[in-house]
């Protein structure tokens, strides 16, 4: 066959796809924002009426054949179209393996551990959900082997996350950090410090909240033009297109810096989706490349510029002048270090910078243990609780505090933790390499804050998906992930704040 | 062939369409609210795909088979699928009459129109827009012709907006209006009367309008929870379907009555969309039936409700205390005025009560003349001004306040204008009605706007499409469309006001 044809026949149904995905996604938006609850349903069919459009849009034996043809002459292809034609393959593979009937049932499976999780999360009873568990990770197993995995089944479902990420990797990953950072944690709970932080729960007014947070995105030169800010329960962040990205923030009158970070989070991620290069317009490759990365942009946003010394400089005084009563007896130091203040809690989603990872970190031992079977789902709370005080130094006084917090396994996202973790590592990393390219600590006390994100455009978000996440790291630092920057950095951080 | 495999295929097609316009008009939302300026390009791509599915999966040969199958045994089917067939068989006709070469053709020139329509409103020169509004009404007609419309041309689209409208009728009804309300408008300004309403433009501060005008739509039992109020440049209703109805209204600092009016108005639009039968849901019945019976239920809110003596009584008191210092010196009276005060005016959309249905009749009789071939286009800003000054008694001293004001017809929009009267019309009429069965008058100073709601979903908006105007005319008022009521109740009105 001429691939000239499967080349068109491909191209046009990006195209398509491109089409749907922009209503598809803005029925998502809609939905987490301004939509009347009653409006589920419909939305619900709507959504379902496209997910099977696109399903039978794709599973063809026409795609197939062209696929196939594409990939016999990728060589006549530029990169992008190789490069999208491999993730397709790859993608097709993934579908035709699992037969459909056993796709449909994992989907009413997950739908009722939904159901089974919020239940025995609220009589905070695990056995309520331990029977979907064990079903969600025997259908995984199986799908693993349908897949054709030869080594360890959940490889596959990292690298369903975070292309080329594998459990031989993450393990030599979470033992440096457990080398490093538990110790480090011990020593930050054994020193004398003092830090006072009541000042962050005096009451800030929404409005005023609201008007910073937009003020936080100009100085993050966030384009407001291409994009906008809303609130939701959820702060998330939504790039349709590089000229159309939306993310919102949530905003608490009695915690002001928790709408901040969320800016600076979803900010995060919103630069990265409105700096893709405008050459992967129209290809399916206009998205970041991975979790892992992606979730590096917003950490180093959240946590390297504006949890820095440098970035405080020049925030707090703004702070100050729009807060002249909460902060009036608050000093600059004392901003910095309540905002970076350790107190290792139960609840992930309100962790600090520091233990944070060490929850991701309890979290990946229990997947990886639970997929191969070296621990039984029943087991799950008394293991959950052993590595809590291990890492974290507390134990979970029940199991809504502990093992049941998360939704992620319910909806059978195994492989998925790891990626918050890794974005914090990725983060470092290249905060790193800016401090030596660009002296990023010097720009941010100079409030230049264009040549970090120049940097960033540079280096990681103009490529979008066209490369990997390890093509990525190369290309920017010159090597591969190396969690000892990440590490390194926490020790900096909090050997200084802590006088360790 | 089987009708009953023809029915599943019918109604399987009905929900998948049901399905994308969902997406659609989510969409259309999303660009007319929130969405960024810059998402215009990929929106439009999006819902041009939409636009060609739709198209695509409608016109048929199976569809075709599918709808003779069923008509053929329509007496089979229940009311509800033998509207739905019917409505289909007449709009797939329509569309497979022309030429799609030719329908290319015409959005591209109604394309180019709204651009040349914008330039000569911009520089006030017609002779910029009246090539491609020469060419559009030629198109027009040539459609009409391959329709297969033997008598006027303008009757086809007449019946595009309002099903069974025909010209005969309307001559009729604007003949009404034009020896009735004609001389009202003379009596008026001859009056001595004069109204003052310089209040009404004092600082009316945007926030507390905002709130007013939830509490309006609360006062007109519109549901909240299944529906949602925003803001736009135009404001516009959208019934997404029956649990998601929404709408926007603006809102002039220095134009309170602006806004609120806007929310009657659209509300009366929500209101029929939110209170279709549920047994319509999943039809293409479960909207409304025409736009002049749509336009009547947002002008029986604007108009015969809220600008009623007796609305007034019950509401001014509320504003008082909203604005004290606004309106410390206004009496209810004054405001009663003040808000029903005639002033002839260029601009249609800004005009009063009185004077807009009389805009509309200097369009109908430019249309007529223009489809039928009895004025040029060259000759229209000449005859418009004669118009205007012949019914308004006001000549505009420029095109850009005369001929090119509306935007309507560089979209080929002939037709459309009169649903705009006719919706005035069968809202007095209905009020008449309501009087008599339901004492409309009395339930307003009794502060029951629960009744007169109940009235309108008795007796229109429980149907939604599935009686035609005509239907619910009959069945609501004992007779067809009746300009009298509507002339009737404006005589009574402004006599009082204005002594006559």
């Amino acid at each position: 066959m001429n691939y000239l044809e499967a080349l068109e026949r491909f191209k046009k149904y990006v195209e398509d796809i491109k089409n749907i995905s922009y209503a598809v996604n803005v029925m998502h938006w809609d939905g987490s924002t301004d939509a009347p609850k009653s409006s589920f349903p419909v939305r619900g069919e709507s959504l379902g009426f496209f997910s099977t459009l696109e399903y039978e849009m794709f599973v063809t034996k026409q795609m197939d054949e062209d696929l196939n043809t594409l990939l016999e002459n990728i060589d006549k292809l530029d990169d992008k179209e190789s490069v999208m034609v491999h993730k397709a393959r790859k993608e097709y593979d993934k579908l035709v393996k699992i037969p459909s009937d056993e796709i449909k049932e994992y989907q009413i499976l997950t739908n009722r551990a939904q159901h089974s999780w919020e239940e025995a999360r609220k009589k905070d009873d695990f056995s309520i959900f331990s029977p979907d568990l064990k079903e969600i990770i025997k259908t995984l197993r199986r799908f693993a082997d349908y897949r054709g995995i030869k080594n360890h089944p959940y490889n596959i479902y990292l690298d369903d996350y975070e292309e080329g990420m594998t459990r031989e990797k993450l393990d030599i990953f979470f033992d440096t950090l457990r080398k490093r950072i538990v110790p480090l944690l011990k020593g930050i709970m054994d020193s004398k410090k003092n830090i006072r932080d009541e000042f962050l729960s005096r009451d800030y007014p929404l409005d005023s909240q609201r008007e910073a947070a937009t003020e936080l995105l100009e100085f993050m030169h966030f384009d407001l033009d291409r994009g906008l800010l809303k609130e939701s329960t959820h702060p998330f962040t939504m790039g349709l297109n590089i000229d159309d990205v939306r993310l919102t923030s949530r905003y608490d009158k009695n915690n002001m810096i928790s709408g901040m970070l969320s800016v600076a989070h979803e900010g995060g991620h919103a630069l990265y989706e409105q700096n893709i290069s405008r050459d992967l317009i129209n290809t399916t490759l206009a998205t970041g490349t991975s979790l892992g990365i992606h979730e590096s942009q917003s950490r180093i946003y959240e946590n390297n510029i504006f949890k820095s010394r440098e970035f405080i400089n020049f925030y707090f005084p703004k702070l100050q002048k729009r807060y002249p009563e909460q902060l009036k007896d608050v000093s600059e130091e004392e901003f910095y270090e309540a905002i970076n203040n350790v107190k290792p809690s139960f609840i992930r989603v309100d962790a600090d910078e520091l233990t944070y990872s060490l929850h991701i970190m309890v979290r990946y031992e229990i997947e990886v243990a639970l997929i191969e079977g070296s621990i039984e789902v029943d087991e799950l709370p008394e293991y959950w609780n052993k590595k809590m005080e291990e890492y974290l130094g507390i134990v979970p006084p029940n199991n809504r505090l502990g093992v049941l917090q998360d939704v992620h396994w319910s909806h059978g996202l195994f492989g998925y933790f790891p990626t918050y973790a890794l974005g914090s590592a990725y983060a470092a990393q290249f905060a790193n390499k800016m401090e030596k390219d660009i002296k990023l600590k010097e720009t941010l006390l100079k409030s230049d804050f264009k040549t970090p994100l120049e940097w960033l455009n540079k280096n990681v978000h103009q490529f979008g998906s066209l490369l990997t996440p390890d093509e990525i790291s190369l290309k920017s630092t010159n090597e591969l992930l190396n969690p000892n920057y990440f590490c390194e950095y926490l020790e900096n951080k909090y050997s200084k704040i802590y006088n360790l």
